[in-house]
C-alpha cells in the first residue's frame, strides 16, 4: 500500500477516534483522493449509460457499472457561476453573493468573485494533509484575488470564464448552428485566455487541444502528488460552445462535434482511471462525475440532450439542474443505480467526511454525507432541493414532489411567469414534468411551502459578486 | 448438450451443407430456440438500460449488459395489429393487408385477419422441426381461422385483441389518468376474453394476474418441448392501458402502476431466463426483447416514456416507431451496443437463417438477416426503413437521415400535414428530430425519393383486412 506523509498529530487524531469507535488497535488507514471531474453544459442524456442512443462514453459507462450511477443528481443552479460556487463551498450561492438575477453568470467585465471568506472544498480538506490542483474553467472571479491560487488549489490551469466570452468578430455562432450542424467554430474568434496559476500564458487559447491539455496537466498533478492524499478538480470548458476537439477525435462521432467533444471528455476520464490503476491509488480514490447544468438547447445540435427530461440550462426544470452523475471508487462506492437524491452541495460534507477532517462549523451548510449511500445504504440524506434563479427560488423539490411558483424558459426573451398555486409534478411518475396535479394535493404544496419558510429564514444578506463592475 | 429431434433427412441436408461448406466432417449443430417477448407500448426510454431515471429494470439490464442493446431498432408501424403482422411476416403491413388509414387496427367488431397465405415466423421454421407456442395478445384476428392456432403455433394462450376493446361502463379511464396518476382500473369494466387455443376461457379475463399466468404458460411450453427445438412467442398485453400488475407487484415502483407493470414483465423475462438456465438451454436459446410500438403519452402516468425521443405511439416521429429492443443468447449474440438500424420485419429472416431453413421464396420480403451483426459485424444490413401510417408513406429513413413527407399526431384531432419539400433531420446528429436540414440537403431529398419510388415499385395491391366486418 502506499504511504501518505500526513501530519503526526492528525494520524494520532484519527487512530484515536477509530480506536475509540472499533475497539480495536489498527493503524487508521491513509485518506482517499478525491478527482472530481465537472464537465460544462452536458445534459441529463448525453451518455451511452443515460440513454444516450448515438453518443458512444465507453469509459463513464464503465465507471458508472462497477460504481455508482445517480439518476436524481442535482446541481444548485442551471448556470455556470453559481453552479461551481455551491459545488466548491456546499452552499446555495445566494449565501455566497455568487448569483443573480440581473447577470446570471460572471463576464471578463466583473470585479467580484467567489469571496476569500468562503471555505472551499480545497481549503476544508487542508488540514488532512492534502494537496489539491484546479485544471479547466474557472468561472469563481478572474481578478487575480479570486484565483484557484488563492483559494486553496496549488496549482491552477485553464481558462478563467467561459470559453465564448471575449468573442471578437466573425460569424454569428447561434446563426449558425440552427443551420449547419457541421459548423465548425474558428477558434480566432474567441479571445479566451488561458492562465498557468495566476499569469496568461496564451490568448486566444487553442481550444481544440483544450481538453487534451488539461487531461495532461491532471495526470502530472496525479503523478507529482501520487505519494500524499490529493484533491484533483477537473472543470471541463467543453461541452460548452464553441465545440472543439482534438484532432484524434473530429470527425469520429456520428453525432457530429458535440459527440466528439463528449467523447474526448471520455476519453480524459478514462485516462485518468488508468493513471490511477497504473500507480495503484485506484482502490484508494474516489472519482466523481457530473456537470455543472443542463444542455444548451437553444444551439442546436451543438447543444445536448436532457434526455426524457423537460427544459435545459437556464431554467429550472429538470433538464436545466439533473445531471448524469457517477461515483466511482472500488474500495469506497458500492456498485448501484441510486434514484435517491443527491446533490453537488453535498460533495463537500461528503470529501470531508471520508477525509476524516470537520466541515466548517461557523456557518450554514447545504450539503450532507453521502458517504453512507456511497457505502451501499438505501437511504439518501437529501431530502429537499431548492431551484434559483439569481436570488429568487422558482421551484422546489421535497421527496418526489416539485412545485414551481415561478417558471421561465432558460434563454430567450419571455419573461417570468408566476403560478399560485405553484406547479406541482409527482417527478416519480412523471419524470418528464407533464402533469401538474397541484389541485388535488394542497397538503404538499402546504408541506413545500413550509420548507421554503424554513429554508428563507437561515438566508442572510451578502454583497451581490456579480453586479460588481471591474474596477477602473 | 441437448439433442433435438429433427426429422433425418434435415440433419443429412444441413451436416452435408456444413461438410460442403467448411470440408470438415462435424455434425450438425442442433439449431438453436428463439424465445421472441413483444411488450405493448412500450416506450424507447421505459427500461433502467434505455436511460429511465425511476423504473428498476434489472433482468432486462442483465441481459442488455450481456448481449446486444439496439438503440435504432424500429416496428413497422407504430400502431398494434400492423406492427405485429409486421413482426410476424418480415414484411410491411401493407403487402398482407394488415394496415388502413381509415381503422388503424382490428376490433371485436373485425371480420379480417392475417391471411392464410402469409407465412409467420413460426410456419417458416417448422421444416427444421420446430414447435411454436404463441402467449399473451394476437391481435391479427379473432375469428377461428385467424388464430394462431392457425398461423403455425401448437398452441395458444391469451387476449385476441387490445385489453382495452369491449370497454363495458364505469368511469371514463382517460379523464381520470389525467388527473389522478394513482388510478387503478377495474377490471370489470374491461370485456376482452382469454382463449385456449381456439376456446374462450374466461371473461373478462382477470387482467391483474395476466402477466404472471402468461408468463407461467410460456414456461409449462419451454419445459415441454425442452428436447427439440422451439419458437416462443411471448406478447405481452401490458403496459397497454388499463395497467394492471399481480399483487407481488402492486405499489412496488415509485413510478406508480406502469411502474409496477413494466417491472413485472421485466420478472417475467428474468424467469423465462432462469428457466433457460436451469435446463441447460440458456447457451441454445436466442431471446429477444422489443415493443410493438412507442408509448401512448395522452394516458399522463399511465403511458410511458420515448426518453429523448419526440412523439409517440401512432405516430411516424421516432418515439413512436423506434423501441427498446435487447437480443440475448450467451452462445450466439457478441456483447455489444449496437447503434445501427434493425426491425422487427428482420426476425423472420434472422430466424430462419439460425435455424438453417429458407424463407418464403414465392414474395417480397422485406427483412434482412441480421446474425452477423449478432455475431459480432459492425455494419448492419438494414439501410433504409419506410413508416407508414395506414397505406401511406408518412416518413422514410436512409441512413442518419430521415425525411417526413407527412406529419400527424398519433391521436388527437388534428389532420394530416404534408410537407414539399419533407422536412429532413439528420438522426445521428439530432436525434429528437428538432432541427429540420432539408434546406440544405436537396440532394438527400432526391436520394430518399428515388428510394421511396423503388419500394412503391414493390407494392402489390391487395385485400385490406382491417376495414372487413363481422360475418353477421
Amino acid at each position: 500500500m502506499r504511504a501518505h506523509r500526513v501530519p503526526d498529530v492528525l494520524i494520532s487524531v484519527t487512530a484515536l477516534v477509530l480506536i475509540g469507535g472499533s475497539g480495536r488497535g489498527e493503524e487508521a488507514p491513509a485518506p482517499p483522493n478525491f478527482v472530481v471531474v465537472f464537465a460544462d453544459d452536458l445534459g441529463y442524456g448525453d451518455l451511452g449509460s443515460f440513454g444516450h442512443p448515438v453518443i458512444r462514453t465507453p469509459n463513464l459507462d464503465q465507471l458508472a457499472a462497477e460504481g455508482q450511477r445517480w439518476t436524481s443528481f442535482y446541481v444548485a443552479s442551471s448556470v455556470c457561476t453559481p453552479s461551481r460556487a455551491a459545488l466548491l463551498t456546499g452552499r446555495y450561492p445566494v449565501r455566497s453573493g455568487m448569483t443573480s438575477t440581473r447577470r446570471r453568470v460572471l463576464f471578463p467585465d466583473s470585479g467580484g468573485g467567489l469571496p476569500s471568506s468562503e471555505v472551499t472544498i480545497a481549503e476544508a480538506l487542508a488540514p488532512a494533509g492534502y494537496v489539491s490542483g484546479a485544471f479547466g474553467k474557472w468561472h469563481l472571479g478572474h481578478l487575480p484575488r479570486f484565483l484557484p491560487t488563492r483559494q486553496g488549489f496549488v496549482t491552477y490551469w485553464g481558462i478563467p470564464y467561459s470559453n465564448d466570452m471575449d468573442f471578437e468578430r466573425g460569424p454569428d455562432y447561434r446563426q449558425q448552428t440552427q443551420t449547419d450542424a457541421r459548423f465548425q467554430a474558428d477558434p480566432v474568434h474567441y479571445r479566451v485566455p488561458i492562465l498557468a496559476d495566476e499569469r496568461e500564458i496564451e490568448r486566444p487559447a487553442d481550444q481544440h487541444t483544450i481538453t487534451r491539455r488539461y487531461t495532461e496537466k491532471a495526470l502530472d498533478f496525479i503523478r507529482a502528488h501520487r505519494d500524499r492524499p490529493f484533491f484533483l478538480y477537473l472543470a471541463h470548458s467543453m461541452v460548452h460552445i464553441p465545440l472543439f476537439a482534438s484532432r484524434d477525435f473530429v470527425g469520429r462521432s456520428p453525432a457530429g462535434i458535440y459527440g466528439d467533444a463528449v467523447r474526448e471528455i471520455d476519453w480524459s476520464v478514462g485516462r485518468i482511471v488508468d493513471l490511477l490503476r497504473e500507480l495503484g491509488l485506484h482502490r484508494h480514490t474516489l472519482v466523481v462525475f457530473t456537470s455543472d447544468n443542463g444542455p444548451w438547447r437553444e444551439f442546436a445540435t451543438h447543444g445536448g440532450s436532457a434526455g426524457p427530461l423537460r427544459g435545459g440550462k437556464g431554467d429550472t426544470f429538470e433538464g436545466g439542474v439533473r445531471e448524469p452523475t457517477i461515483f466511482w471508487g472500488p474500495g469506497i462506492v458500492s456498485p448501484r443505480v441510486v434514484r435517491e437524491m443527491g446533490s453537488t452541495l453535498d460533495l463537500l460534507p461528503t470529501l470531508c467526511a471520508l477525509a476524516g477532517v470537520d466541515p466548517p462549523r461557523d456557518r450554514m451548510l447545504d450539503g450532507h454525507d453521502l458517504g453512507p449511500v456511497l457505502g451501499g445504504e438505501e437511504r439518501s440524506p437529501r431530502e429537499e432541493m431548492f431551484f434559483y434563479r439569481g436570488e429568487e427560488i422558482y421551484a422546489v423539490r421535497v421527496g418526489p414532489w416539485k412545485a414551481h411558483f415561478v417558471t421561465r424558459s432558460g434563454y430567450g426573451p419571455d419573461a417570468p411567469v408566476a403560478h399560485d398555486p405553484p406547479l406541482l409534478y409527482q417527478l416519480e411518475e412523471d419524470p418528464s414534468e407533464r402533469i401538474d396535479v397541484g389541485a388535488r394535493h394542497p397538503e404538499v404544496i402546504a408541506r413545500i411551502r413550509d420548507r421554503v419558510a424554513a429554508h428563507r429564514r437561515t438566508l442572510v444578506p451578502v454583497p451581490n459578486q456579480l453586479e460588481i463592475p471591474l474596477p477602473r
